[in-house]
């Protein structure tokens, strides 16, 4: 992974089309030019803090690196403002040393020889987050250690009866696709980050993927998981359901590395589909499609993927489908050609056996006719898939050229849906101005839906206030709309101001005593998830 | 409903039918006669403990009743150590009083006001609890007063677009069915408590209800709660899915009532089905049975109610099918007549929109015959209908007969799921000696199913001894065999002593760390949920 951006070289795409370019340039008035990149020899790094007794300690255990290059690439997530600070190469706050475990029981040993010498920990998987989930804060520590679970790798355990797989939780999502694959399995787990999320972040983070509405996201496919805490192993196996008080797995799903360190999790899986058929339909406007989704979801006729992007996000999307390649053009002409291309596109799919993905489809399809969409057929649905991992690439072409680019997710009631939806949109134009604001809907469920907003500016000389400026203004819309702090980005060190007008004083307070009993030096992951000092 | 039994008079029914009471008599070797009952004047109280000040506190919030028939009624849950109990005039663990709150603000000051007092609470839904969930224990405490939720009534709100309705904590679930039905909408949540359980009380015990399968367990059901508890209030805002942080919700579902006292909760409803389609199909065996449900499961094709009697259950509730009326019998000489009366019945009914259950009918039958089951038609679907909600009757004239009578319940993966059934029925039948133990999967889950387990055997001169052996022989079988200890019963007292071995001690440590944070004097409902003190 590039640690200025996203990737490798070799899949960085063609950057954006001359003629999206053009678009960009005028809507948002940007300079000629762009932003430069620092090399990794010339990024700032302190010297490295770990005390000797303690890198000792660790080393007994298993592999660690200081090195400036191990050091730079566990410095930061994704997020805009740590690709901005690693592009200029600031990378002050990077980890002292990054640690390697290669089990549970080696986990378990760093984790007690950090608590030994006051040593932070921040757990490490594909390091993706965009919400500052591993920044490493030193608090009031000794040192501060990334701990990578790039080594906990294996598919532990199978079982093709009870369709339940373990996965060490270093597995990247492509590799637990392979290993299961293997078996004629699927875990069915595809967030924009797959490329590099690894199963244990995306529990760890209760991530949602691209086909969740059809899958279900991590936390509904999660049976049992494990835990090294510094005060103890949280071991819950694997159970269909159960009765037995609070449900303690849904404690360690999405605590962010702030209580212990997932190790493995017992996940759901299915049979790997036979078939996966994406396809386009046209709805008139974003309320009308927001609503048939609505209708589709409470009948239970969801499809596996239910994208709808608003207005702007259609019109948007048709002008840099250049970088997933001629189709995105394609589309473009034939949306044209139906004389539809005003409206808000929809990105259905269905995944399984072709029986059933024709079975469904067929019940989906009736009900959106029904409802006045108009089908596109295959061609913006290959477009699609062609370009659903390419967001993160873009993003880079994006800040290359001067653009401010910028993603945030919430979710709510179908019936607070729409006033959060302008709410949000509202306060993001009112706080960066001149700006390409677009949205769409990713998530279904009964009670209501996620909204996912991409936003576009000229970059001001101060990036991380405008982030900040930005971020902020739509947080505190999204808190006053009924809608959630966050649908599947986690909360990590960005929307921890926030957790307390979530889940409230009381809820708060009773996070902190678990993570007071689990973690008493308050050594993992500080200043995450918990506001405050973590 | 009675002191000593389930019901009221008007609804209990025929009693066993001779022909089923001769074949009981013979198979546990019944002596003549049965077990007598005490008067409601003749049940042995003590007198009420309640300090006068804080009596006069609690007069001064709300509706206090400290006369015997309301200690009576609320001195147990309905488990057959609690009938045994009840029906031999032992209510010296009556609480010394009976709380009547109408309001969240007013369960607030009864919560002030008992932790000013030193008073410890005991949450009363319905008194349904079959594991000793409302046991009235004083613990080291003043007094013990049982809170019992039944002014708290009101459906506070709908919301028709989102599917979502808020509850108070003591709507039962008949009246919740009235009040949403008037909004052609239906929780569809129908465990055999039914007639008495709560809302409050289904959402702090996990429960799974009859078409659980099809509608989803209460604890997927519930998008928002609203708990008071000594220390503050929880309120969690009904969402429909969020990443920020662990689930809370998740800690307060299943809580039993030891954390704080659930005052309402935001659950998921859907439309009112049009049609109710219950039939019988008949499988050679139950283990044939059980493969032909988890492929329907992971095919996605399950019925909403999908119960698999195994040849003993069959067998009995053939006998038995008297209690239920005379469809019973006809639907026993159906099955004879078919040729198919050694086998296992299973009843899987659908509900929902005519069409929608017709092709979901159609889709399951094709599969279901593919697999070698017999379809029986609707005749014993109607009888299964009928007494759904009997099993408690039966009990009590099964009680009145001299029988010890008890169930169980646990779930597993299914690649575990018929060692354990083995297992506990091998514990049951080593425990009691000759003895019936029948079985049943009631509820399906893509990795796995709950067993439900009845067994009958003549009562011993001490009942409850005989009891406490058949029940720690099943549970550590359970243990053993890598099931629950409660798939929908919930902890409750019975079930504590073994929560340590499903959660681990890092779970109990996490859990009594959250209660000390919420619950800091320890005056919820102490002795439940967690072992040893709570």
């Amino acid at each position: 992974m590039r640690f200025w951006g996203w990737g490798d070289d070799a899949h960085a795409g063609e950057g954006i089309p001359p003629h999206a370019e053009e678009m960009l340039a005028r809507e948002l008035d940007l300079p000629p030019g762009g932003s430069a990149r620092v090399a990794l020899e010339d990024v700032r790094l302190r010297d490295p803090a770990l005390p000797a007794a303690a890198l000792a300690a660790l080393r007994a255990v298993c592999d660690v690196r200081d090195d400036s290059e191990a050091r730079v690439l566990h410095a930061a997530g994704k997020s805009y403002p740590d690709l901005i600070r690693q592009r200029t190469g600031d990378a002050e706050q990077a980890p002292d040393a990054v640690v390697l475990p290669a089990s549970h029981d080696e986990v378990r040993a760093v984790l007690d020889a950090c608590g030994q010498h006051g040593v932070a920990v921040v757990p490490f998987g594909g390091g993706t987050s965009v919400v500052g989930g591993v920044e490493p804060l030193v608090a009031d520590f000794a040192a501060v250690v990334a701990l990578d679970l790039s080594r906990l790798d294996r598919l532990a355990a199978v079982d093709e009866r009870s369709l339940t797989a373990v996965l060490e939780a270093g597995v990247t999502l492509p590799e637990a696709e392979r290993l299961l694959g293997e078996r004629g399995l699927t875990l069915g787990h595809f967030p924009q980050s797959y490329e590099y999320a690894t199963v244990g972040g995306c529990v760890a983070t209760r991530s949602a993927g691209q086909a969740s509405t059809g899958y279900g996201r991590i936390d509904e496919l999660v049976l049992g998981v494990r835990m090294a805490a510094p005060a103890a192993d949280v071991d819950l196996r694997a159970m269909p359901a159960s009765a037995a008080g609070p449900d303690l797995r849904e404690l360690v799903v999405g605590s962010e590395g702030a209580l212990g360190v997932i190790t493995s999790s017992a996940l759901r899986v299915r049979r790997r589909p036979e078939e996966k058929r994406y396809e386009g339909w046209m709805f008139p406007s974003f309320g009308e499609g927001a609503e048939s989704l609505r209708a589709l979801e409470q009948a239970e006729a969801s499809p596996d993927v239910a994208r709808l992007s608003d207005e702007e996000e259609t019109r948007l999307s048709m002008a840099l489908a250049g970088s997933g390649g001629a189709k995105g053009a394609v589309a473009g002409a034939y949306l044209r050609a139906r004389g539809v291309a005003g409206g808000c596109l929809a990105i259905c799919g269905w995944e399984g056996e072709s029986a059933d993905v024709a079975r469904r489809r067929f019940r989906t399809a009736g009900l959106l006719r029904e409802q006045g969409a108009v089908p596109l057929g295959r061609s913006p649905g290959a477009a699609w898939a062609h370009g659903r991992f390419h967001g993160p690439y873009l993003r880079d072409h994006l800040i290359d050229r001067g653009v401010f680019v910028e993603t945030l997710e919430t979710a709510a009631q179908w019936s607070g849906l729409f006033g959060l939806y302008r709410a949000v949109g509202a306060a993001l134009r009112g706080a960066l101005g001149q700006s390409l604001v677009m949205c769409h809907i990713s998530h279904l469920y009964p009670s209501g839906a996620s909204l996912y907003f991409t936003f576009l500016a000229r970059v001001e000389r101060e990036p991380l206030e405008q982030w900040r400026r930005a971020k902020s203004a739509a947080t505190e819309a999204i808190v006053a709309n009924g809608g959630t702090i966050t649908h599947h980005h986690a909360v990590g060190r960005d929307h921890a101001p926030w957790l307390a007008r979530e889940v409230g004083d009381a809820g708060i307070a009773a996070l902190r005593a678990v993570k007071a009993e689990l973690d008493p030096a308050g050594i993992m992951n500080p200043g995450k998830l918990l506001p405050g000092s973590g």
